[in-house]
C-alpha cells in the first residue's frame, strides 16, 4: 500500500487524520520557513507542507523534490488558513511527517499543464507525459465513460458482445487492406479487418440476432487530420428488423449516451431527411442543422437577363446570411477568397445586401434592376439587414461549394454553438456511384447493402437511380455513424457483385463463404456502426479525434514515440518467405 | 417488425393472443390433418401448428417448409393438449393463420442439434451453421456474460478501459511477432501486439493508475489444441501497489465472476503456494489442488539397497493413489504405458500395493523386504487398500512425469470433479531461465518483471536463484492468469536487458521509449492478465478454448470457412514494396 487516499479525496471533514498520499510533484514553493508542494494524481491535487522549524532534516529533503518526481508523503490533514475554493481539496493541506522519493524525474521537455509550452511533435514523442496533462487525461477518461454507457445500453437491450477475428482474408473491394504474411502458410497473407461486416452478417445467419462489438478496424488509406490507420468502431447488427427498428434502437443509444455522459436530454425524435434533399438543401450528406441558411435555388429568377455567368451555369444558388448586410468590403473579399481557395474551387461570389434603410445593393446591379433584385430577396425570405450570398456552376460542384460557404458563415455568425447538439438521420443514400477514374460502379456504402425494393429494377436500366436502404446519423455536421439493411439473398448478392464488375469467379473466391451462408436460411438483417473516436470528439464539440486516442499515429502512419513502423530482422523476413523490393 | 415475440417467450398466460414469430424450422411433423413445426431462435423453440381442415391452402404451403428455412408465422396462442414440460414454451402452441418464407435453406451438411452428425472439419467449414447449435451458441453467450461481469467489477473498482494500438513495433524478445508491411513507410513493418505490456506500463507512467482492456493479442507460434494465433486477454495494470494489493483485487474479480456467472461462492482467501513448493509437491507450476496425492520424496528410503535404477536416480518420488490397491495387472500395465509415452518419457513405473489384508506387494520385492516397504507406506501415509506409484530420474524431469501421472490418476479415480473449482495463487516464480539451445538466459515471465528486492544481488552471481515478483493464478490445474510487479527504474531495466543478452544499443532501439519514460517519474506498478478464452473454458470445465471463439482457426492457423490466409494481388505487394521468396 502506497497510499491511504488519492490526491483528490481529502476534505475539511478529514482534518486530524493521519494519511499517506502518493503522486507527482506538480509545483514546489519554498518560502524559507514553509515549503509547499502540490501533489497530483488522476483524481486531483493536494497541497502538502513542510515546516523548516519543526523538522529541518525533512525540510531539506523536501527541497530536492522537483517537478514530476513521484513521492509518497505521510502526515496529518490540517485546515488551511489560505483556502483555495477552486480546488475540491483546497480547504485542507497535509502537514508532512515523512516523505519518500519513489521515482525521480528529469525536467520534462514541456510543462505538464493544460496550457503547455510543448508543440505537437514533442508532445507526441513524449506521449506518456502529454497524457499526464489534465485536459488530455480527461479525454481518455471521457472515452472510457462513453464506451461503458454504450455497453450498458446495448447489454440492457439484449445485444451480445461477440468478438470476430483480426486475421482475416484480403478483399480488395473498398479501401486498401493492411496484410499480414503467414509463416505457417508460405506465400499467403492474412488481412486486418476494415470492419467486421461479413462476420456480423454471418452471426445473423447463425441466429445471434443482436450483436455488437467495440472493435478496432484498419484501413491503409492516406491519412488526414481526423483519420487514423487504426480506429475503433461500435459495430452493431440485428436480425428480423426493418430500417425503422434499427433507427429507433440506435436513436435510443445516442440519447442514452448524451444523457448519461453529458447530462443532456435530446428530446423528441431525431429529424430525418432524404439524401437527395440533404444534397439539394445543404449540399452535404451530413448537414449541420444547428442553423438554417438553406439553399435557395435561383435559376428561374436570374437567367436570361444578360448576365452570362448565371446564364451559362447549370445551377445558381444563394444562402441568406441574416444580419450580415453590414459586412464590409473587406469581409466580402475574405469570403470571395474563401470560396476561391483550391480546396473549394468557386470562380467568384455574388452578393445582395438588403440594407437597413430598405435599399438593395448587389455586386451584379449592372444586370439586374431593383425590381428583379427584390424578387431575389423575396424568394430568399430576406429581411432588412440580411445578406444574400450567391454561387453558380455545375450542380454537384456548386452545392458542395455552397456547403462550405454555409458552414463558414455559420461559424462567422456564431450559429454553430458548441453546447447545441442537433442529430439528423440522412436516409436513402444512392446504392451505387460511378467512379470515372475506374470506369465502373462502386457501392456507395458497401456491396452488402440492400437496394430499396421499389428500385431494384433500375439496377439494370439506370443504376444511378437505385436508392439503398442505407442511413447515416449526422450530429452537428459530422457523420458519427452509418449503416444499412443488408442483402440476404444469394441471387441478389451475386447480382450486386456483377454490377460492381466482379466475375462470378472473383465474387465466389472473395465472398463465397457469405453467399454460401445465404443458402442455408439467412434472416433479414441490418445494422450500423459508429466511429467511436469521432463520436467522442463530437460529444466534446471538437474536430480532431486524435486526443481521444491514447497512442495515436501521425499523418504518415507513424508512432513517433515508438519509432514505428521500423525495419525488421532478416531472420524474421526469411521465416515469413518475404523480402522487400527496395 | 418481423415478430411480436421471440420463440422462447410465450407461456400459458399468453393464450388467445395474436402473435407473430420468426425463426428457423427445427423440425416438421406432418400427421395428415395437423402439421407441427418447431420454430427456433436463440431464445428457444415454439411449436406452431397448421390445420388441414380449416385452411387447406396454408397447410399445403406449410408442407414445403423444410429444415432451417427461415419463416415468419402469424397466429393465435393456444393451450397444448399434449404439453411438453421440458420446454419453457411447452404449454402452448401457435395455431397459424398465415406463414411467409423469409429465406429458404438447402439441406444443411450436418444436423443442427447438440448431438450433431457433423465432424470437426465440416463444422468448421460451415461455422455459421455450427454456431446455430444450442451448445455452441450457449458458449458464445456465456463468453459475453463473463466479459460483461469482468467489466462490471473493474469499472466498479475504478479501472479505466483504455485502448492501446494494434500496429506497433516488432520486438523479437518473446514469441514470434506477426508483422504488417507499411505502405507509407516503405521497407518498414509494424508488428501486432503479443500483449499491450509496454503500453499499459506507459499508462501507469502517465498516471492512469488503474487500467484494463479486453483485447486481442497475437503470437506467431506453432499451434496446439488450446492455442490460437490470435487470442483475447483481460489485461490489467495498477500503480502505487504491491503484490498483495494486486492479488486481493483480482481474487475479487474471479470471485465476482464465479458468483455472477456460475452462481458459485468461492469462500475464503485463495490458497497461495511458492513456485518452488508447487514444483516439489506437484511437479507443476499450476497444480490441480482439487485432490491431494502430493509427491513423496523417497531418496532416503530407497537408496543403497542394491536397486540400481533407484541408486542411479537423482530423485525418487511416489504418489499415493488411495483405494487403488486392487488395480489389475492390466491397469498397472496401462499406467506403465502411459508414463512411457514419448510425450512423458519415463522409463518405467514401480508400484507398491498395500493390500486390504494388510500385506504389501511391490514390483521391486526383490530389492526391498517387507520392513523396508512398510517404511515406504508409512512415509506415504498409505492405508490398507492404497497404491503407491513411484517414478525416478533427473529431478526436473521426474517431477514433470509424476505430474502427468498424478493428473491421470486424478482422472481415473474421479478426483477431478467438474463442479469443483479450486483456485490457487502460485508465487515467486524464477526471474530467469537458461535456454540451452540459445545458450543464454531468458525472462521467464517477461523482461519487465521485477526481481524480488532481496534477490537482486544474485543477478550477478547466481541468476538462476533470483526470484521474481511474479504470480500466476491456476484454477483446477489450468493457468488462467499471471502477472508481476514491474521494474520502474531505468537502471535496473537496462541491467535486465544486459542479462538477457541485449547490447545497450539493441535495448535502446527496441525499448528506449519505455526506459526513457522511466526517467520522468514512474510510479511503482504491476499488473496481471487473464486469458479470456481459457478463463471461459475453465469456468465450463472443458479443455478446448476453440468453442468459446466465434470464428476460430485450425492448427495450421487457417480459417477454413474463409479459406484464409490466401494469396494477394501482385498490385498489393507492389504497393507494399514486398515480394514472396517462394
Amino acid at each position: 500500500m502506497y497510499r491511504s487516499h488519492t490526491c483528490g479525496e481529502l476534505r475539511i471533514t478529514d482534518v486530524n487524520k493521519q494519511v499517506q498520499l502518493s503522486g507527482w510533484v506538480q509545483t514546489s514553493r519554498n518560502f524559507g520557513e514553509l515549503l509547499f508542494l502540490d501533489v497530483r494524481d488522476r483524481y486531483g491535487i493536494t497541497q502538502i507542507v513542510f515546516n523548516n522549524n519543526t523538522n529541518n532534516l525533512l525540510f531539506d529533503r523536501a527541497k530536492r523534490l522537483g517537478r514530476e518526481f513521484v513521492i509518497q508523503a505521510e502526515g496529518t490533514v490540517v485546515e488551511r488558513s489560505n483556502k483555495n475554493p477552486k480546488n475540491p481539496t483546497g480547504d485542507i493541506e497535509i502537514l508532512v511527517s515523512d516523505v519518500r522519493i519513489l521515482s525521480e524525474s528529469k525536467t520534462p521537455p514541456f510543462t505538464i499543464e493544460n496550457e503547455t509550452d510543448g508543440g505537437d511533435d514533442i508532445r507526441m514523442q513524449y506521449r506518456y507525459l502529454d497524457l499526464r496533462r489534465n485536459e488530455v487525461q480527461e479525454k481518455i477518461i471521457f472515452r472510457h465513460k462513453v464506451g461503458h454507457e454504450v455497453r450498458t445500453y446495448l447489454n440492457t437491450n439484449g445485444f451480445l458482445d461477440i468478438e470476430t477475428p483480426f486475421l482475416i482474408k484480403s478483399t480488395p473491394e473498398g479501401a486498401r487492406d493492411f496484410v499480414v504474411p503467414s509463416r505457417m502458410n508460405p506465400g499467403q497473407f492474412y488481412a486486418l479487418p476494415q470492419s467486421p461486416q461479413t462476420f456480423k452478417q454471418l452471426l445473423m445467419v447463425s441466429g445471434f440476432d443482436k450483436y455488437y462489438q467495440i472493435t478496432r478496424c484498419f484501413r491503409d488509406e492516406d491519412l488526414r487530420a481526423d483519420r487514423q490507420p487504426e480506429f475503433t468502431q461500435i459495430d452493431c447488427e440485428m436480425a428480423f428488423v426493418e430500417q425503422e427498428d434499427i433507427l429507433n434502437m440506435f436513436e435510443g443509444l445516442i440519447k442514452h449516451v448524451f444523457k448519461t455522459v453529458k447530462g443532456i436530454e435530446l428530446g423528441g425524435d431525431f429529424p430525418r431527411m432524404q439524401y437527395d434533399d440533404a444534397m439539394r438543401i445543404y449540399g452535404s450528406d451530413k448537414p449541420d442543422i444547428r442553423f438554417g441558411m438553406e439553399f435557395i435555388e435561383m435559376n428561374d429568377l436570374v437567367k436570361g437577363k444578360g448576365f452570362g455567368v448565371f446564364d451559362n451555369a447549370e445551377l445558381v444558388i444563394g444562402i441568406n446570411a441574416e444580419n450580415a448586410a453590414e459586412y464590409t468590403r473587406k469581409q466580402l473579399d475574405e469570403l470571395t477568397d474563401f470560396v476561391k481557395r483550391p480546396q473549394i474551387g468557386a470562380t467568384g461570389l455574388i452578393y445582395l445586401r438588403y440594407n437597413n434603410d430598405g435599399t438593395l445593393k448587389s455586386s451584379v446591379d449592372k444586370f439586374y434592376n431593383e425590381d428583379e433584385l427584390k424578387l431575389w430577396a423575396e424568394k430568399a425570405g430576406m429581411k432588412q439587414g440580411d445578406l444574400l450570398l450567391v454561387l453558380c456552376g455545375n450542380t454537384d460542384k456548386v452545392r458542395k461549394q455552397m456547403n462550405e460557404l454555409r458552414l463558414e458563415m455559420g461559424n462567422r455568425l456564431g450559429l454553430r454553438k458548441k453546447d447545441d447538439f442537433k442529430p439528423l438521420w440522412v436516409l436513402d443514400f444512392p446504392l451505387l456511384e460511378f467512379i470515372e477514374e475506374d470506369n465502373r460502379w462502386f457501392a456507395m456504402h458497401h456491396p452488402f447493402t440492400s437496394p430499396k425494393k421499389e428500385d431494384i429494377d433500375f439496377l439494370y436500366t439506370d443504376p444511378a437511380r437505385v436508392r439503398a436502404d442505407a442511413y447515416d446519423l449526422a450530429i452537428n455536421g459530422v457523420e458519427v455513424g452509418g449503416g444499412s439493411i443488408r442483402i440476404y439473398d444469394k441471387g441478389l448478392q451475386a447480382e450486386m457483385f456483377k454490377r460492381l464488375g466482379f466475375t462470378d469467379e472473383e465474387a465466389q473466391k472473395q465472398f463465397g463463404f457469405l453467399m454460401n451462408a445465404f443458402e442455408y436460411g439467412a434472416p433479414p438483417h441490418g445494422g450500423l456502426a459508429f466511429g467511436f473516436d469521432r463520436l467522442c470528439a463530437v460529444l466534446n464539440s471538437v474536430e480532431t479525434i486524435r486526443d481521444f486516442i491514447a497512442f495515436p499515429k501521425n499523418n504518415s502512419g507513424r508512432d513517433v514515440m515508438l519509432d514505428s513502423p521500423s525495419t525488421i530482422d532478416e531472420k524474421q523476413m526469411k521465416e515469413l518467405n518475404i523480402k522487400t523490393t527496395l
